[in-house]
């Protein structure tokens, strides 16, 4: 089995900038890529992909193979799929928070698809053990694409329940998350440069 | 074991009033806690609590005990655990995507405590099997208060990770998670009664 990480670091991350200037933003991107990495190599996964384009740099200290591709994420994916001929877990590099642990039992799954949905119909994490009976549709309402896609394809499907992996960092309150809940790298970083404020209602992030 | 559920239906869920009125809040919250009982009745809890004040109707149809209190929440439960020797599970009753697989999951940690935690810090399930030995701290990181409270009471600690349940309904884009992976009555009610709009982000609630 392997694991493919898109990554995009240039300019990304844009509704994180109420909060982090266009700079600390790309260094908490590539933070957030070394904690997936590091939870997929001490779960055991070996052969790690991550797909990005020429203009993005992946850190050179990294120990993974580099794919560079111009087409966007659906595209550059299916093309992948078509080229890798053993399960594939496809994990998005914003989930700082995923353990060795979920990877683990992600892999272990019986049925041919795992689902695991974000916040707001999104698809966080996608192990597909078929890779050429499957084809990816992010955006919009890509859980459910997702599992229509997979029944189309008369592939079994899983679905991996986790909050942990269902916070993709997207947003000033996610970072309470990473603070709360997360480990490594990127929750070193939130910790030093925010502190939460507690009232009645949801933690709250302040500077 | 036993279960208690604290519910508060009078102008509960001010935060959904851009979607819901008054009177479809208070509708909601019913359907709501109905899911809650009935995943935990189907996952053979047999001794279901419903704490909550005079004003505040339980459907009588329901095969649940009423206990009545006028304290807060956290006096109201913490007055609670002084009364029950046995383990209980402490969940709150907008968690309508609660399966009975996940009760059962629940009961089964072996360890004295299981927080699941909920979005910004909450605590949506508590399941605590020595209840003279902990007391309930909601409101602000109630997560960090019963992390800390388990520990000075020497009681050991499971995080159960879970998306469904660290959802909690209070904003009209939890409603789209309902729809999306919710069951029972209130994915009914939640589905006739508003579409999505999908786009490149996060799936949107319409009317």
């Amino acid at each position: 089995m392997r694991a493919v990480i898109p990554y995009k670091k240039q300019n990304a991350k844009s509704r994180l900038s109420p909060v982090l200037s266009l700079e600390e933003r790309e260094h908490f991107v590539e933070l957030m890529l070394r904690d997936v990495v590091k939870s997929l190599q001490d779960a055991g996964i070996k052969k790690i992909d991550i797909l990005t384009t020429p203009s993005n740099g992946v850190p050179h200290d990294l120990d993974v193979n580099i794919i560079f591709s111009e087409y966007d994420l659906n595209e550059a994916i299916n093309e992948y799929l078509e080229t890798v001929h053993e399960p594939v877990i496809i994990i998005m590099a914003d989930l700082p928070m995923v353990t060795p642990e979920h990877i683990v039992d992600i892999s272990n799954v019986a049925e041919d698809v795992t689902i695991v949905p974000g916040k707001g119909g999104g698809t966080n994490v996608l192990f597909i053990k078929n890779p050429d009976k499957f084809r990816v549709k992010y955006y919009g309402s890509s859980f459910l694409n997702h599992c229509n896609i997979a029944k189309e394809m008369q592939q079994s499907i899983h679905i991996y329940d986790s909050f942990l992996l269902s916070t993709d960092i997207d947003e000033p309150h996610d970072l309470v998350e990473v603070m709360l809940h997360g480990h490594g790298a990127s929750r070193e970083y939130v910790t030093e440069k925010f502190d939460v404020k507690t009232g009645k209602a949801r933690v709250k992030l302040c500077m």
